[in-house]
């Protein structure tokens, strides 16, 4: 039995709680509109709370959500696929770098193995049940080849990931972000950006970790095999995922279903992040009206998603780390927009 | 006697250093460059500091150097100068925005009265006596019909704000903001960039606190008027300052002079810090590398005179509030890139 995704309930954020936050930005002790972007994103934050001023933004909580893909075997990046399951230790030691920055801000980071081509056998029993807990199975498939998933995985892989989503929120979490790590990532992801907006491979195919000219045109191509593979499956969501997509990415598009139907606000990232919100808006329309866009990666494709889903990332800063940094690193302006809101004196209240 | 201020002994940040955080940013556990300008910014911060990698950035010091300016009563602003002594009023009690983000990042916010227009005489005895221990004058003269200030004043007000730059590092500042607050200031800042890059009125002048556009073409014809009444004094930096500035603007000159005199870095901000950043580096040259520039504001001199220091801003969110408040916004940011160099792992750590 297939769960119908598309007949989730996502409510929309408060339209009343927005109007207030607009009327006290415009009260507040400053020319109309010197907040720039901040005044846009407390009004934001005050939709999805549905309240004016905006709570606190005090628990972040971040996901990243790891696997490996099949393409990584046939040189699309450079870096081996090793490198996916040593990067989940070094999440777990708190040396990568989202690890970093959610130290800085006082977030929690949990790291997943969802589709990570290693048994992580180095990891104590406790730790490897915990990060395995929601495997789907050993690396996706190859999509230029042959189809990322199953259907029956696919659909697994999103449930788990509104499972996680639920599991955070039930902490406490007021913001979430969905981090990715998977040596190839980027392949899957340009190639679900491809399908969604229906553009070519050369639009949406970017340089990933940092690859030369000749890698790139080849990246390119095999992108452009696997959308013709897909062939008119890019049109359905679900589809697409199954082939083009990959069990880390099916499960960050749960992840932001999750967040949406319980009405809790969502940061988003790089490619993956950006890649799986437009699959999830597709699936359920109105999941991006609780999504803000962190940072513009490198990635083309990103680029032109945030453009569809009509978000303007908060840093522009070149980077293109994934594992959820570009989010993290733009948590502490979605707490001065809260803030500003919130305790900012009023023009009424200056002295004449 | 008046104090030779171009002969300042500058020096450089540590060419070591750097070179030592180049070498540890490409050795993270990452894909090289992937960490974009927050590696250029952690570069920054091991040369100016001398170590690699670089501290934490954890005392952060911001002073608002507040003043009127006499063009404020020939309609360039939205708002009557009034408002600059109830703007003290807000730093003091926290209402202002730059004091709201000051608590967040948990740095030291003072507020300086160089030449306010007002006795501030609400004030308890303390506390004024604190505020208006540098103060200049009450408002400076109204540019396009005479100069801003006295030679005598101009040294002066430079002199304050080195002495303030002092003071700030003795407290144990690693990291300094100078913000402005002063109704009609990006009037003489438009002018003094204008000065400095030798570009008309036109192209400096912008909407500032939020005018229309026949409040635009008059706020341009008075900066053209002083541009032209200054004549060739434009081309020395302290008499421009003299012709064109103010006293608020000449303490952040000074108070930038002081901070690379003593090596500590600055992270710049509007229109106003930006144009005490280029009359600074114009009297002292090399005062930029000490510099990094928080945000790009919407005043079109900011991005011209931070083109020609060749600096590129952290954030682009449409700020236009000043006080300090887009380089405190940035702060943050400039902790995330010690932070990162310091505390990710090597690729060399990574489980193989």
């Amino acid at each position: 039995m297939i769960a119908p995704f598309d007949a989730l309930n996502i409510g929309r954020p408060s339209a009343l709680s927005r109007a207030e936050a607009r009327e006290r930005c415009d009260a507040l002790a400053k020319p109309t509109g010197a907040l720039g972007r901040l005044e846009d994103l407390a009004i934001w934050l005050a939709g999805c709370q549905g309240s004016c001023p905006p709570r606190q933004v005090a628990h972040v909580r971040a996901v990243v959500f790891a696997g490996d893909h099949g393409v990584s075997r046939f040189g699309v990046s450079a870096y081996p696929r090793e490198v996916t399951a040593a990067m989940v230790h070094a999440f777990l030691s708190g040396g990568a770098g989202v690890a970093v920055l959610a130290r800085q801000h006082g977030a929690q980071l949990r790291v997943l193995d969802i589709g990570v081509d290693s048994e992580l056998s180095e990891l104590s029993d406790e730790t490897r049940s915990k990060v395995r807990r929601f495997k789907i199975r050993r690396s996706s498939g190859a999509i230029h080849l042959e189809d990322a998933l199953t259907p029956a995985e696919t659909h697994a892989a999103i449930a788990a990931g509104i499972a996680v989503a639920e599991e955070e929120i039930a902490l406490g979490a007021d913001l979430l972000i969905g981090g990715d790590m998977g040596i190839g990532n980027t392949t899957p992801a340009a190639a679900l950006i491809a399908a969604g907006l229906g553009v070519p491979a050369s639009e949406v195919t970017g340089r990933g970790t940092g690859i030369d000219d000749p890698a790139l045109a080849h990246k390119t191509a095999l992108v452009e095999a696997a959308l013709v593979r897909a062939g008119i499956r890019v049109r359905d969501p679900i589809d697409a995922l199954t082939a083009l997509g990959s069990a880390d990415l099916a499960a960050g598009v749960g992840f932001l279903l999750g967040a949406a139907r319980a009405g809790v606000p969502v940061l988003l990232d790089g490619i993956v992040s950006v890649a799986a919100a437009l699959v999830a808006d597709q699936l359920s329309p109105g999941v991006v009206a609780w999504c803000a866009a962190g940072h513009r990666s490198t990635e083309p494709a990103q680029s032109l998603a945030l453009d569809k889903l009509g978000l303007e990332p908060l840093l522009d800063l070149g980077l293109r780390l994934g594992e959820g940094s570009g989010a993290m690193a733009a948590v502490p302006l979605v707490q001065s927009a809260s803030l500003l809101l919130g305790e900012m004196a009023l023009l009424s209240d200056l002295a004449p």
